[in-house]
């Protein structure tokens, strides 16, 4: 299961609607196929394992991370599929939440005869589509907040500089975040200060580029940005009803960038999220600034918090820090968060948390 | 060795000005003795140890976490009881960097014709003294450094509550380096406005409390403060030459406050380190508030850090950070730091780290 596990991951980030899922088939001990779901309206991992299986499928032992489905949707039922390959025997982490399956799987296998077990391994493998779930029910983006800090807590120094607060292995990290979102969003402050590109930039020249989004209540982007200009990735930008149509006119012949304005005006991050579910955005990766992200905690509107944190001391009373805003008075009132995993990236600190 | 350093632990904050030391007796594979240097006076680790052995001291080996001392001091020398002993092999984790000693222990075994091995676990021995050798190197207390920030980087929210950031193992785990600290140094700051006891007060009731500095150049803690009152440590003022001697006089019927008047105008942390270097204070632990850590950064005046990692999130642009002042302008210039460990303490996240 930690392999199918493993297989799944590979499908992280590129099968938006869909959840990853990784297959492995066992005959006599031995692997015998191995399967990721790598993309929507592609053959699902089962479909992979199977195949490469071929006839030592018979009589094997299929572990998988998701429940097999039992509908017919873009691919034919899986379940089907390990009914007819007559495997023996069907290993399943998690079931499916999704109700056009959710258990109708594992009845259809068990009808059949094949052996069926449920739950190992289940916390990683749910933990593997803690985005497709939270779409799948939310109908909103999962919102993951990313900062780098300083072990003083600053973001940058008085100065304002933040070139480079955290190493390269925490910075390629970044970057391999940005290529598993459907989006990257910043507020305008950051495009105006910083005039940054938002593409994934891996070391190893892979990676798909988030769409990127620009909260602009009244439509400073320049025209000139880089964002508005590369052709990279799409660029939404998000504006309030205080926007003039001449004003977003400017933009009209600018490949790749839609201006969405929403109907209030100052823009609430919840009215965003429910916007960009809409669209079938179901994943954004939030880099700040300090404001926007103060916006993302005052509506407590955040689904994951990504800490980088550097073994450096700047000081400075007023050095900015990761949240801004008004922030929360009252320490009982704060954002209560539960530490996921701590690890090293070469020097510095990466620690993943979850509000509780 | 393990077990030797383990029981040298014991000593940790109450040798001063001796460093702590761990030794074991083993013979044909048994522990027949065990000690640990508690009180500069009183006897040895090794001295422990070999009465603990008795008479199975003879042909054993002798695990000490310090080179045993050749030189009369308050005590005879370790070494000569170790050979007056017959032991027949002793292990040192790391030699001692005292002029007195430095090589002649070992030197004293191996003539006598006793088999010495040296070097074995020296980075967690050394470790074990780090304050100790920089205070005899340096001659002025090594600075640990605490502060306890939340994910988002603040001490405080926005309207200065802090009680509390972090839970009761990270709170516990202060009073634990309170009562290993000679000293504990805070700015008159954080008397006006918490008007603290600065004691150590961990769950059990023991360890002692550390001495109370405050720095305080215009002399305005309030003779009615905890600290000047409470009786349970001595506090000492530090001032500038701009307080009067009327001022101080106020304070000549406090018990156990004691003013100490410095030649300048501004408190400089450099001058405050001499100073309490030669009042003997070999180690000082800094709890802030955030201008006087500002000073120990500006002054690179800092041994250690620790940092207690909330997972929370408060927010707010204005509220405050661990580190103030004026703060260093350039990321090159920031103070870099190497991590030690990082460890989880409750909810809470521990961060040990030390100046590269």
């Amino acid at each position: 299961m930690n392999l199918a596990i493993n297989v799944a991951k590979a499908g992280v980030g590129q099968t938006t609607p869909n959840p990853v899922v990784g297959a492995v088939v066992v005959n006599e001990g031995r692997v015998v196929g191995i399967g990721a779901h790598l993309k929507a309206g592609e053959p699902h991992a089962e479909v992979h394992a199977i195949q490469m299986a071929g006839e030592k499928a018979e009589n094997a032992t299929v572990y998988v991370t998701l429940e097999p489905c039992s509908h017919h949707g873009k691919t034919p039922p899986c379940a089907d599929l390990l009914v007819n390959s007559n495997v023996k025997r069907v290993v399943i982490a998690t079931t499916d939440p999704n109700p056009l399956v959710a258990g109708k799987g594992i009845a259809k296998l068990k009808t059949a005869g094949i052996e069926v077990e449920v739950g190992v391994c289940k916390e990683q493998a749910d933990a593997l589509n803690a985005v497709f779930y939270h779409f799948l029910d939310k109908k909103r983006p999962y919102v993951t907040l990313k900062s780098a800090i300083t072990l003083d807590g600053k973001i940058a120094t008085v100065t304002g500089e933040s070139k480079w607060i955290t190493g390269e292995d925490a910075r390629n990290d970044v970057h391999l975040y940005r290529s598993i979102h459907d989006a990257i969003l910043v507020g305008v402050n950051t495009v105006l200060v910083d005039n940054p590109s938002l593409t994934t930039r891996l070391p190893n020249g892979t990676g798909k580029n988030p769409i990127r989004i620009i909260l602009d209540s009244t439509l400073r982007t320049p025209l000139e940005s880089q964002v508005v200009n590369d052709g990279k990735s799409e660029t939404w930008i998000i504006v309030s009803d205080q926007v003039t149509e001449e004003q977003m006119n400017k933009f009209s012949d600018k490949k790749g960038v839609r201006i969405i304005q929403l109907e209030e005006s100052n823009i609430i991050v919840n009215t965003v999220l429910a916007r960009l579910g809409e669209e079938g955005i179901s994943s954004i990766f939030v880099e700040g600034g300090a404001e926007v992200n103060g916006s993302f905690l005052k509506e407590k509107a955040i689904n994951q918090v990504i800490v980088y944190l550097a073994p450096k001391l700047v000081g400075g009373k007023l050095a900015p820090t990761s949240i801004g805003g008004a922030g929360i008075e009252s320490i009982d009132d704060a954002l209560q968060l539960t530490i996921k995993s701590v690890e090293q990236l070469g020097e510095d600190i990466k620690i993943v948390a979850e509000p509780r």
